[in-house]
């Protein structure tokens, strides 16, 4: 059982996992585990074979006995947020999201909020269940809306009775990284659970660094390959959060 | 003849220096030096000899003489915004000043944005004399004053025909922190000379981190003593900022 999200002051470090076949996957992981992440985040929807619900569970309990003290959070990241087209639709990803939580240990799922309020529900009674927790998110690789909506976003999570709520968008301008920071100081002020966010591409790259000074639980750098825009190598990251933190 | 402030994309480290007695100024000077720094700031109102200015000026030459391709600043930083206590007054102080910009290869001097109009005007014209650019600044030790506020007292150094406008202030909450870093990125778009700007004490720190990113051209940092609260060792601020870059 790894680290929870939020539990501690300061940031913890996720890498993703995004091979295509089992055995590039469990590489990758093994290359990512070496680098110490405290989380690893398996995007399934990277998976060639997500179609078939035994062959991801079986992979999952893959990465569950290599390191049963690293957080995992397991995530189909939507094609119209961000994600790999994939052979399913919202439905069916959210029954192999709710299999992964009864079928294997991984400590936490992602759900995006655009999902139907009848397959959040569905989600979350078989989280419940098994004990995991669900990651509300809310992607947008073009822009970043006002701080009034990113505040409601984030805020929704809580209301749909999610664990921890997450805002990743696009800034057009340093002005728009700093609307981000300023939402994830506020959120943290409202929200009663945990919150992560951060401004992506080059321009938003600091609020993966900073982000955590702010109240974001949880950020996001590269292990083998980078997941969206602005990641930086875990090894630079650790190193600079180190300097950060020092003189918190 | 140092780097210039403003002349490249990447805010200069500066290191103060604040002896009290010659000897102990010229190896504090000797530590910092030896550091790299891209300015140093002779902090000369920690000088115990200030109030003699044959003396004040052959220091100078020295500091000059040992680090030729160092920017230097000289700066005395008045009590009430500060600095310690010296035995001479405003007029004295602008006075001694401008004997530094005609006496020495200093490429900068201080001058607050508080002294009489006057003595503003009669540093500006030995400055212009000697060739010596004018940082214009306002310090707050207690608070952050609101974003208008600190615009027009960056615009005020550009009126006033002085060369760089530095603003350095206490934030209360990491909101006033992100105000400071706000003000920032308007003056870059807004003033025609170059802006320094931080927010000070520990929850300051990350703009003598991340402020050149935002538009600030100069960041304080610990040679041997801090000058100012929220300071940090250039070591680790130089490995930091060489991480900020490189995902700039």
């Amino acid at each position: 059982m790894g680290k929870g999200i939020g539990e501690g002051n300061e940031a913890l470090i996720c890498t993703p996992v995004m091979g295509r076949i089992g055995d590039e996957v469990l590489e990758e992981l093994d290359v990512v585990l070496a680098k110490g992440p405290d989380v690893v985040e398996w995007r399934a929807d990277f998976y060639a074979n997500i179609g078939v619900t035994d062959d991801v569970l079986a992979l999952a309990a893959s990465f569950k006995r290599r390191a049963p003290e690293t957080t995992m959070i397991f995530t189909i990241r939507s094609a119209h947020e961000g994600g790999e087209p994939i052979p399913l639709d919202a439905r069916q990803a959210i029954e192999l999201t709710a299999a992964v939580c009864c079928g294997t240990a991984f400590e936490y799922v992602d759900c995006e909020l655009s999902n139907a309020a009848a397959d959040v529900a569905y989600l979350r009674e078989a989280a419940r269940a098994s004990g995991t927790k669900i990651i509300g998110s809310y992607h947008n690789f073009d822009r970043t809306p006002e701080a009034g909506f990113l505040l409601e976003k984030l805020h929704e999570a809580e209301v749909k009775g999610l664990d921890v709520a997450k805002v990743a968008v696009m800034p057009r301008g340093l002005d728009d990284v700093l609307t981000l920071l300023k939402v994830t100081l506020e959120a943290r002020q409202r929200c009663r659970i945990p919150v992560v966010t951060m401004s992506m591409g080059g321009l938003g790259a600091l609020t993966r660094m900073v982000g955590g000074l702010f109240g974001s639980a949880l950020t996001f750098a590269v292990g083998k390959a980078s997941s969206a825009p602005g990641q930086v190598p875990i090894e630079d990251l650790r190193e600079l959060l180190r300097i950060v933190e020092k003189y918190r």
